[in-house]
């Protein structure tokens, strides 16, 4: 070996140790991947990426993304070792720790340089993909021939998990489609996952499966020949027309005599004995742990004035383009900083009862297309349903092979949608949303709660959100995920009741981007009356109000109706039908659990008072959850079993989702005695 | 044309205008798929599928699988013109409508010939690799050189957006691995999505992706050339080594002047006056609507005397069997009717406090490999995670491409085990179970829910069930996978508390399989005591029972804890600090929320007495929907947030699932007055 040889192979030992004694220390984790990943993603991180340790979020940044997240140890001693400020030895030496920033699996919320969360498989590898997009996207838009404010790659390092996962297969598909150059994936094919050798169950030809969707394949046969990963990936960087994968012949737990190459190395330390054993194979000091020699530190350290050059230079370029074109350099950083311009709100559509029946998803077609052209930030796309779910920006163009639009087309890939989505919203600089049927995003749930997870501000659209979708039938109609998605900390779930609604749940899905809080809206597909009601906006911000009082005030309620979505409308016709009866009924609207629970308690009581216990809940899905609001003496109004196929209308009444129903759960809760509860509308 | 393609091309175009008459006066519905695909479905279902109308459960018979359930008529059309009794003409005039067995997408449950509910993409396709897998497993068991009982090939019909899920990809790697070659896919390859042309999204080279996959592929380039596409099957069929794909190039909504090869084909009625243009376009007389010509029902109807020729040869096949293998005959159709063997209970494990600490995952791996030997008709494995689910067969042996064991190594890919499981179980003959962490319940959700909606009684063992995992942290962490699961109808949930109550569930669990009903175990990664309750099993079969008596006996009564699972450790103890306070604590074990609310009332109000509203519950999940037992008086004791990573107990107990928490949450509602509550424990 020669000198740079023996520096190199120090390094790359340094982050192999760093996992193995980290890992033992912890008695928890994976040594064996960062042991056998640790050559490639030292050439990758040493050699290609282009990063800035002191400003983690330069936002012309390369993307790493450790789709293996399992292999935390290789991402957190890189960082450490590149210099992380964040990161220090003892965070290291606390991996896997109550309040260390050093979780088992990374995530972006808590470590400086963790791009996006990972650690459920497939996940990181759709991130990726989305984050080209955003790349493309954002290169489009503010970039100009004299101008290259946005131009890096993504990178990832992918494990046979990943590649078994139907999330990346079907992300690899779309990037493959779209012919996402700049998208570089090495994959760590070790040959051994958890049950065995993968000669198990993963047999597949890879590399003819990823060319199949049009990427560009590279093969390096020995993982630790480092000029070989280096030729591949320089060979992957130039190859600008389609997604590179990168086949990096690895050994999992590299070095460990009797672990290499076994399950036994993927998941526990190996221990004392054998790191004892593995330090000596691979001539390592036995003491002291967490070793990092100083010439190992001094080059990597080298990363930070790389960095601050790359740093430098691009600072150097946005100081021009902010000078020539400030309107487009301070819409770029506002966008970054997930700012919006003002007056944004104004371009909301504002409806009349006039202009209904409408259905919902309509209505928010609607919304989206008048928020384009004040946001042009905004992109997203459907999982083939466009047509559906009215989520395409007219006028916005397809981004496509040759074109760079705002409308995507994921095909039939809601899962793919979602991870690619997340990816897009932590890349920055860009609104994104996905949109399907509420019944698919149990396809993409996964998706859905790693993105609420790390906060990636994704809008969900969701229609087609109850069995009043009529004839498509019980594989088509949600009935148990409106509660489900409640159930996901994090998410806030809006589902408005009509029209104005629909567009102040618009406002507040942008408000809640600002905060980094992905939304999910239920919208319907049947046609909805367009209430009108002259505070709808100020109340969806609430979470829920008052959207028709008793008819002799709020000192006389009987009964509180509270509804969600298209049965706000059953709730109204229910407070009719008691009306007539005398019963003096309260209507709620509560297009949102989440934000109404956000509001103090004064609010609360003013739209639920606890003086008020016969309440009557209705939605169209499960009662499971209602009856936290509706309490010991109330009654929920739901569907606890699957739909059926027939005209939406007839399903709703069938299933006793109608007013008669609820007025007659209202009386018999008013009624107490036996009696008076055999009430014959 | 001569006489048999006049006759060909009746048929088809009768399966063509039944489908468009059906859509049209259903005013909603697919009618472009059975336009394209009648052609190949007709071969299929004239010159190869072996079934008997007469005897739909005819256990021999190939599974045919819509899996592109949006084209339904299709289905509908063959099972009518076939002579399938149940499907009459005047359901197919019903289509679509309230309490007709011709719903919006195919629903096993409710139609004599769906093998499968289909519609949500590339669940049919999973589900036919599990049939294939049932079929080789069941060969294998049963048959002998001398007798051949189980001998059937599964086709499906799928389309482009099958191919573009996960799900297809997942269940398609591992067909391939397995080499199930008495599969026979045809693709309905019609390059049209709702969006537009496939070119929109889905340009891959479907072909070699699927021969990187281990299949072989055929091609009929003419859709409704019928010697092509006999050709073709024909090849795929005797190809025994490898599963076959037959790309069938067609046209979505064949003859419609305006609407062929467009979406608009896709999912709505052609119109009166598109349907009048392509009756007259084929030659079909526009008069009356549902025409069925006399000479092409005679001709399909050719299918009875083949069914019961094919089928009757069966029959004396079997009887030979019988003779020669009485016992192995008897279970097999005690298998088919999922009866269990006498005295399977008998060899479940019981266990002691002495056996203890120890994992519920780990005390389900021992019932499962003390049920195995009873029950040879128990198979199953982990989507790559068996040493940790704890859920392999010793002894077994390996279902791999040479051999036909019991376990089944699905490799990362827990979205195609869903599919592949609910297959194996709408197949019959077997008991088949699937296992990950409860977290990746989330991949599969969409094939847990369509397996509920069918009764497809699958048992999914979901390990590592809370954030008591520990390290791995919350990308790993369930929190509120417990209530969404039990959002699902006709699921089932179980959380056994510890290893008696794991026995119990295992026990309960092949009871509702013989009901159909799916069940879910929720089963911990860390060890628990061994509680030894007497009455487990009884308590367990009624979904709740008191574990613990208040001490002063059940009329005095200050408080309820309501636990499931390793929190029912946390009740008991917070019991104990209650006592020492001189307050009564009854502890509820409810490891089943479904199976107490069967239950009759009397039973409920025993456990769970309305006279004592002071309840509090505990579980390391979501608090949503806990106030259904809790009532407005009572607490919920859980965690709505994400978890840490950090070891299991001190993550517990950071996230106040510890006794202390709990006993302090009586208290302050025992107190009453805000002086009380401030208990320092």
């Amino acid at each position: 070996m020669n000198k740079t040889e023996q520096l190199d192979r120090l390094c790359i030992d340094t982050i192999r140790f760093l996992a193995v004694d980290a890992v033992q220390k912890a008695s928890s984790g994976h040594p064996g991947m960062p042991m056998g990943a640790a050559p490639m993603a030292y050439v990758l991180w040493t050699k290609f990426l282009k990063f800035d340790p002191s400003d983690p979020h330069w936002p012309n940044r390369d993307r790493f993304i450790l789709s293996a997240g399992h292999g935390s140890m290789l991402l957190y001693a890189l960082l450490f070792l590149t210099g992380y400020e964040e990161m220090t030895i003892d965070q290291i030496k606390n991996f896997r720790q109550w309040d260390s920033n050093t979780p088992g699996h990374p995530e972006s919320l808590l470590t400086e340089g963790v791009e996006v969360t990972t650690g459920p498989l497939g996940q990181g590898f759709g991130c990726g993909v989305g984050m080209a997009i955003a790349e493309r996207y954002l290169a489009a838009l503010y970039n100009t021939p004299e101008h290259n404010i946005i131009d890096h790659y993504t990178y990832a390092i992918t494990s046979d998990g990943d590649l078994m996962e139907g999330v990346a297969s079907e992300a690899a598909s779309i990037a493959g489609h779209l012919g996402l150059g700049k998208l570089v994936y090495l994959y760590d094919d070790n040959h051994v996952s958890i049950e065995g050798s993968t000669k198990l169950a993963f047999t597949e030809d890879r590399g003819r499966r990823f060319e199949a969707y049009g990427w560009h394949v590279e093969h390096a046969e020995d993982g630790n020949d480092l000029a070989e990963i280096e030729t591949a990936i320089e060979a992957a960087r130039l190859e600008l027309e389609r997604p590179s994968l990168v086949i990096v012949r690895t050994h999992i737990g590299y070095g460990s005599p009797h672990k290499q190459d076994t399950a036994a190395a993927h998941g526990e330390p190996l221990g004392a004995e054998e790191v004892r054993l593995t330090k000596e194979a691979l001539g390592w000091p036995l003491e002291p742990d967490f070793l990092v020699p100083d010439e190992a530190l001094a080059h990597f350290r080298e990363a930070r004035a790389r960095g601050e050059l790359l740093n430098g230079e691009w600072q150097s370029r946005f100081s021009v383009y902010e000078e020539n074109m400030p309107g487009e350099a301070s819409r770029f950083q506002a966008a970054l900083k997930r700012e919006l311009p003002d007056g944004w709100q104004d371009s909301l559509p504002s409806f009349k009862t006039g202009d209904g029946p409408l259905a919902t998803r309509v209505a928010s077609g609607k919304c989206i297309n008048a928020l384009a052209p004040k946001l042009p930030q905004l992109l997203g796309g459907s999982a083939d349903l466009a047509p559906s779910t009215m989520t395409l920006i007219e006028g916005g163009g397809d981004f496509e092979p040759g074109s760079t639009g705002r409308n995507l087309h994921f095909g039939v890939r809601e899962h793919g949608m979602g991870a690619i989505v997340n990816g897009m919203a932590r890349h920055g600089g860009v609104i994104p949303y996905g949109a399907t049927f509420l019944i698919f995003s149990d396809y993409m749930r996964a998706s859905i709660r790693i993105g609420a997870l790390q906060q990636a501000p994704a809008i969900w659209v969701f229609t087609h959100d109850s069995v009043g979708l009529g004839e498509d039938g019980p594989t088509h109609q949600p009935v148990e995920h409106l509660m489900s998605l409640r159930a996901i900390p994090g998410l806030v779930l809006i589902r408005p009741a009509d029209a104005c609604e629909t567009a102040a749940a618009w406002r507040e899905a942008l408000k809640l981007y600002r905060r980094g809080v992905p939304v999910a809206m239920a919208l319907t597909r049947q046609k909805l009356p367009v209430l009108d009601f002259a505070d709808a906006a100020a109340g969806v911000a609430r979470g829920a109000y008052v959207i028709s009082e008793a008819a002799g005030g709020a000192m006389v309620i009987d009964v509180i109706l509270i509804a969600t979505g298209s049965e706000v409308h059953v709730a109204l016709e229910a407070r009719r039908l008691l009306q007539e009866r005398k019963i003096q009924a309260r209507v709620v609207s509560m297009p949102s659990w989440e934000m109404f629970e956000e509001q103090d308690e004064e609010y609360r009581q003013e739209v639920l008072p606890a003086a008020v216990a016969t309440r009557v809940s209705v939605e169209a899905g499960v009662t499971l959850g209602w009856s936290r609001y509706v309490g010991g003496a109330g009654a929920a109004v739901g569907i606890d079993r699957f739909g059926a196929s027939a005209p939406g209308g007839i399903v709703m009444d069938k299933l006793g989702i109608n007013a008669e129903n609820v007025a007659a759960k209202a009386l018999k809760l008013i009624a107490h005695e036996p009696g008076k509860a055999a009430w014959d509308l």
